[in-house]
């Protein structure tokens, strides 16, 4: 095994995309920014993610049945800084977020959002690594979110993916035609 | 559930910092470009991916009891387009990689790589999700890879990060003072 500092250095400069998620139990509401979130596969529609058990919203995520996972936006950069600060009521501001009819707290700024239904909970290290399948989302359209762009976590630093950001890889061709 | 192209079109949008995942079984090795590779816990150090059945390293990753996970900067963009690309030998170039002692491919030119211990394979869908223990590295080093550009794939795209693409969660206090 390799120590936790290098461990921690490795991925401190892995980028990752940026989700809000949200649950309830007990009538209790979590929210909390995660850059673990991905797709697993489409058919059927499976996500996973990983939490640490020393997370304040570790209990609740332990016995709620369900979650809802907000895809960020660079426009949600507050929503994910919500998610990420320590010591606040994330819920204070009660019209930036409502109730969906099954009890799920929901963001409405996020363009997109999936609710899911908790398939596997796996307990790795000091995380539990949760998958789970698709049941009900709001996608973003169009025109409004569709051209969103995208929020991206890395060394400890928020970043923008813009028309600017594009890597091309014909410049790889044309180098190694030169 | 949510249909496949919802789920897809979703996830499309969601950014993702880019791996080449590498594993020998029998003397055949495999390489593959992943997005879903992240961290779970540092102490002990574990991460997890996840990787298609159909994928045709499937098998490979099904035998191979470690694989080695390249964390790819921007400057890797070749080795991600390498690990993406269907029909092709990936290891058709010998200068590139080589064999670690214990037999896994590595490619040099990535900055920053782990070798992990595959603990759990978890079915789900037409997917396997990995969870591995990190157990030998090499990491970037200040002043050559320390300060290597973040590969970031979102939209069929791949994006370079960098200081212009920092987003500053200040401009939302003024946003909000204002």
């Amino acid at each position: 095994m390799i120590n936790a500092d290098d461990f921690k250095a490795a991925f401190r400069s892995h980028p990752a995309g940026v989700a809000l998620i949200t649950a309830d139990a007990h009538g209790v509401p979590i929210a909390l920014t995660a850059s673990s979130v991905s797709a697993v596969s489409a058919d059927p529609p499976l996500l996973m993610f990983s939490v640490s058990v020393h997370s304040s919203s570790a209990v609740v995520l332990r016995l709620a049945d369900t979650v809802v996972v907000h895809l960020l936006s660079a426009d949600n950069l507050d929503l994910a800084v919500l998610g990420a600060t320590s010591g606040i009521d994330r819920f204070s501001d009660t019209e930036r977020w409502r109730r969906l009819e099954t009890g799920e707290p929901v963001f409405d700024d996020a363009h997109t959002w999936l609710r899911a239904r908790i398939l596997h909970r796996i307990d790795a290290g000091g995380s539990t690594v949760f998958v789970g399948t698709a049941i009900e989302s709001r996608l973003a359209r169009e025109g409004s979110g569709g051209g969103a762009e995208g929020l991206v976590y890395q060394n400890r630093t928020w970043h923008r993916l813009s028309a600017e950001s594009v890597a091309d890889p014909a410049d790889l061709i044309r180098e190694s035609v030169r």
